[in-house]
Formats: structure tokens, C-alpha cells, sequence
């Protein structure tokens, strides 16, 4: 078995884990529908009571005039992003160089909008004002991604923010939040979701990641921006005859974990500094702003999955299943997002598991 | 009340009706979940076991080397015709003037991919081979519905479909088959899906019309043609993260009813006869070769509506929650799609209802 294999599959044995909700399976959908009676109504074609009261409700939360719920966040972005140019009458967006968009969606912005995209900042930092002001000309909209999960989930400081949405409003350039993880910065930034969200034009919100639901994404804006948004829905196949499994669950995990970002950023913290105090073992950020963050290694990815692998076998608790080459070149990573499931692990298990852990790398 | 409400409200209170599977609520998810493990392990943007063990399954019964599942037909059958006209290097297809295509999906294939549509044949009528013989120079790619829904559903002979392919493959032109329906028209064909699909170069699939499962649809074709649309579907946003909701029910539900199409389609001939022999009613076609087919009245909608809430009324049988304008202008009409609920209404109940039905027809 190679060490890649071994990691998984030590982690998949463990009884405690420290990152997530737990395992993504059959459970997570009927649990959610346990209250759910037969006659329930489907939604039909974006239409009924269950998809419109999920869009006031989320509407309500984001402050919003109106909200639209995608099967996904990639299908949603795109097409806020090709809202906002086609009325501003520019092909031109800029982004943080490891955004979503740029990375993981084989160019589908590029390839189904012929959108032209301008990389905002260096690819180790978060986007600031001055990258804002320092903008070409012709840029329809920015995107920015909060917290900016590449880099282990960084974020501006909430006054850099205003001032970038200020200048934006200026300049007539539209200002998109990529808020898939939007929840779970607010207790770092001590605001309402209202709060972050007035200072941005359209706002997507992803229902898996924080909320734990089992897919989809909501796009927030204006009433003639969300109409819009629904008739690209359709021109996209993303308008379902039925989306309420993916609703109903939305709706059920956001009212059991949306009171627990707090907790779940207070938990990053916690185990962060346990990663710090590690030999060998940073984080990034070095103090969590979420409920996620980055662990890094200077060793190579088979070095340090044995050892992982066998902090597993020792200590019960279930640290990572993967391991990622570093962008920079310098070792691996993997990335922590915290969930219910750390509170249950007994803190003895993952004291025990952090002193194996550091006793382990000081081998290497 | 207005007749439309009245006539959606009466329908909804009928004990017995006669088209479909019955209505889109949340049990249709429960009963498919009902024999799937808590630990039913989830797919993960489109792989795991049972995302992959579904594309083989439903490759095998369509005869193609591979198959992918979509969220929705609209997506899988604009990336069909995109990667076809890629590789013709042409931006030119051709289809029904009253394609899914062209109708329902807000011009998605046009906005999104910026190919023409050549419409093929008269609105009422289906594509022949004249028509394919007809079409000019450039068309990379021919989309043919079986059968064709908006027209009640009708069908070219199958001779006249190989004739269609082998013309196609001679000069070059690819060949889709939009087989929404393709499986309740195999009994009238008296072939198998494979046979059918052996003359077409890919193939579309719908998981929530006869089959009956919650949303979802499946593209067919090469190894090569499949990967390119896996790209495309992460592009569109369909690559979710989870699309088991929709994979487990469409699985459950194709088991349950692929054996039952017959069925459907001796009902529809025989539910067909019934409308045919009331009083200023005709069916289109006269009779049907899938399981469905159109329901015409030459009076407006606002007064067959009385009658039919009337019957609904006085039967408790259920004929249709709506009337559409006709689009010949000559009065109005409702679709049937035979499912699961006609075999369990009483002969005696069906019998009241067309009495019911010729009576008041007479009268206006």
C-alpha cells in the first residue's frame, strides 16, 4: 500500500475526527427529511413554497431584495459575473489569481462568456485596496473571496473591505462576493451576514461547506438582478424540475449550525496553536479568522503521511486523509475546516494525539 | 374563482387520476431511500460507487461505451451539440422547430455556446428524411426527438430512422438523440434501447418522465465524447458535490418501471380510444406510440374548463389540472403521460367519467 493509501485509509478507521461534520453519506439526506412528511410538496421549475420561502428567508438573512438557490456555486458565480458585465458593457473581470473560477471550473467563465479575467493581487495574499485601485481600465466587476480559501482562508481587514467597496462604487465597478464560506468569517469580523453583504453588489453563499448541507448555493442581489439570474438558471439546465432535496437539507442543517460558526472559529483556534506548538508544523493563517485553516509541512508528502498514518493507528484520532504538494514547492499541506465533530472528541484523545504527533516529527 | 383555478383545484381533489405516477412530493425521495444504509457513502463530484456503478448500468442498457449523469436534460444536450460541433468544427445544428432546445431553455444553446439553429421540418409534423436531405451545407449536427413531445408525441417509422442515420453518417453529420422519452417508445418500436440508440452518435436520457425518479438525466456516447462533457459539466456548474439524491431515485424508479412502459403504452392507446370517442374531442395522435399524447378541444380554454372541473366533480376522476392555448389557435389542450396511476383506478370510474364528460361536451 502506498503512503497516500495507508493516510486515507488509517484516517477512515479512526474513531475521532477533528475537521468536518462527519462522513458525507445517505445520513446527512434522511435525517434531514426525518421531519419531512410524504405529502410535501416538491418545487417545480423554481417555483413553489419551499424553493420561494428558502429564497425570502436567505434574502432576509443577506439583506438582500431577493435570492435565487443554484445547484451549485460555480453555476451561480458565473453568472453573476456575466450579469454585472453585461451591464456594465464589459467583458472584463478581475479576481484573486486562485480563485474559484480561475482554478477549479476548466475555465467555464472563459469558455461559455468570453469573459476576460485580470488577476488581482500575488497569488500568497489577499486582495487589498491598493490592488483594487491599481486596477486596468474596463473592469465590469470584482470578485472577492471571503475568506480566501487557497491561501488557508485569509481575509481583509473589515475597514479595507469598506474601502474597497467605496472606491468600487466610485468607479462604477460592481463588487461580487464570493462568500462560500461568508458564515463562517462573521465572528471574526463581529458582523452580521446584512452587514458584509451591503457592501457588495450580488453575494453567492454556498449551503455545503459551513452549513453542511448536502449540495447547492444561493445568489443574492437585487429583484432585477436575481430575474436575471433565474432566466440564465434556466439557459444554464440549472432550473430542476425538483431541487427540494437539496433545499430541504440546505434549510435544516443552516438552523442546526448557523448559531455554531462562533464555536467552530473558536475551535480553529484552538487547534491551530496545538498544530503550531507541533515540531515542524505551521499553519496558515497562523491564527485562524474561520472556522479553517491550512497545515503545513516542510517534508514531502510520503515522509509525512507515515507519520500521520501511524498518529492514527496510535491515537484514534483522525487528523487528515490527504496530503497536498505545497504551491510553493516547500513540502505539503492539507486544509482543517472545523465542524461538529470536533467538540465530541475527547480532549484527552487529542492531547495524546498531538504529543505523538510532535514526537513523531522531530524524528524526521 | 377563475375556470383555471377551479380546474387545477377540482383536479387536485379527485381520488383517481389518470396520468402520471402521482404526485411530486417528498415521498417519492423517501421510498427511494427507504432501503439505502445510513452509511450509503455519498459520490463526490461525479465519482464513488454510486455515480459510477449508474453510468455503467444505464451505458450497458443504451449499447455506448460510457455514460455521464446530469442535473438536467437542458445541460446535457446543449454540451451534446457543443462537443459535436467542436469536433466538425462547425457551429450549426439542426432540430424540430419546437425542440426542447428552442423553446424551453431561454436560447441557452445560442447564449452560451453562439450556434445557429437550423430549424428542420414544419412545426407539426415530424423530421423525415427529406428534411435531413434538405438541410444546408455546415450542419455538424442533427438532433432528433423521440418522440416528438410538443407535437403529442410522434414518431418517424424506425425504417425511416435508419434511413436518417445512414444519410447522416454518409455525409459526416453527427447524430443526438433527445430520448427524453426514448424508453416508452421502445414497445411501439418493438426494439431495444440499444437498438434505437445504435443509430445515433449520442444520446440523451431523461430520469424523471416515465421513469419517474426526482430530476437528473444521462448523456451516452464514445469514452471520448463522455469526457469532454464531464469537462463541460464541471464548466456548467453540474459537477456537484453530491448528486445522490437524484442517482438514488432514478435508479430505484428505472428498476421499478423500465418493465412497465408496455403498459403505459396499451393504456395510453386505450385511454386515447376513450377521449377520441367523446363528443368534440380528439387525440393527437389518434393513437399514441409512446405513452402519452395530446388531448385537443376546439372550444376555448375557459369553457372546456368548466366542463372538465364538472367531471372531476361528478366522477372524482381527475382527467387534467390544465388547458393550454392550442397553437394552431383553434381552441385548447392538455397533455397525457401514462404512468403507475391509471392501472389502479376502477374500469367503472373511468367508464362514469367519459360518459360524464360526452354529456357536457354535447351541450356546448
Amino acid at each position: 500500500m502506498d503512503e497516500t493509501t495507508l493516510l486515507k485509509e488509517t484516517y477512515g478507521k479512526t474513531a475521532f475526527q477533528l475537521s468536518g461534520h462527519g462522513s458525507r453519506n445517505a445520513s446527512v439526506l434522511k435525517k434531514a427529511f426525518e421531519g419531512i412528511p410524504d405529502e410535501f410538496e416538491s418545487d417545480k421549475y423554481g417555483s413553489g413554497e419551499v424553493i420561494e420561502e428558502f429564497h425570502s428567508k436567505i434574502a432576509g438573512i443577506l439583506g438582500k431584495e431577493a435570492a435565487v438557490f443554484f445547484p451549485s456555486g460555480t453555476m451561480a458565480q458565473q453568472i453573476a459575473l456575466r450579469i454585472h458585465c453585461d451591464e456594465r458593457g464589459s467583458k472584463k473581470v478581475a479576481y484573486h489569481p486562485l480563485s474559484h473560477l480561475e482554478i477549479h471550473e476548466e475555465d467555464g467563465l472563459k469558455k461559455l462568456h468570453h469573459i476576460e479575467t485580470v488577476l488581482a493581487a500575488d497569488k500568497d495574499r489577499v486582495v487589498g485596496l491598493a490592488d483594487i485601485q491599481a486596477l486596468e481600465e474596463g473592469v465590469a466587476c470584482v470578485l472577492l473571496e471571503l475568506p480566501q480559501r487557497e491561501i488557508g482562508g485569509q481575509l481583509p481587514s473589515f475597514l479595507e473591505l469598506q474601502e474597497i467597496a467605496a472606491h468600487c462604487q466610485e468607479r462604477g465597478i460592481k463588487l461580487h462576493l464570493d462568500g462560500a464560506r461568508l458564515f463562517e468569517v462573521l465572528p471574526y469580523y463581529g458582523k452580521t451576514a446584512a452587514e458584509v453583504c451591503a457592501l457588495f453588489d450580488s453575494v453567492y453563499v454556498s449551503m455545503y461547506k459551513g452549513v453542511g448541507g448536502i449540495a447547492g448555493a444561493v445568489l443574492a442581489g437585487t429583484e432585477d438582478f436575481c430575474a436575471d439570474s433565474t432566466v440564465w438558471k434556466r439557459r444554464y439546465g440549472g432550473d430542476l424540475i425538483s431541487l427540494y432535496p437539496y433545499i430541504v437539507s440546505a434549510d435544516y442543517y443552516f438552523d442546526q449550525r448557523i448559531g455554531k460558526m462562533e464555536s467552530y472559529f473558536e475551535s480553529a483556534k484552538e487547534l491551530a496553536r496545538l498544530y503550531n506548538a507541533a515540531s515542524g508544523i505551521s499553519t496558515l493563517p497562523e491564527e485562524p479568522v474561520s472556522n479553517m485553516f491550512h497545515v503545513h509541512f516542510n517534508e514531502p508528502k510520503n515522509r509525512v503521511a507515515l507519520i500521520l498514518a501511524d498518529v492514527h493507528e496510535s491515537s484514534d484520532v483522525g487528523l487528515t486523509s490527504y496530503l497536498a504538494d505545497r504551491a510553493d514547492g516547500k513540502g505539503c499541506s492539507f486544509e482543517v475546516s472545523l465542524g461538529d465533530l470536533y467538540s465530541g472528541v475527547p480532549q484527552e484523545k487529542i492531547i495524546k494525539a498531538f504529543q505523538l504527533l510532535d514526537e513523531k516529527m522531530k524524528t524526521l
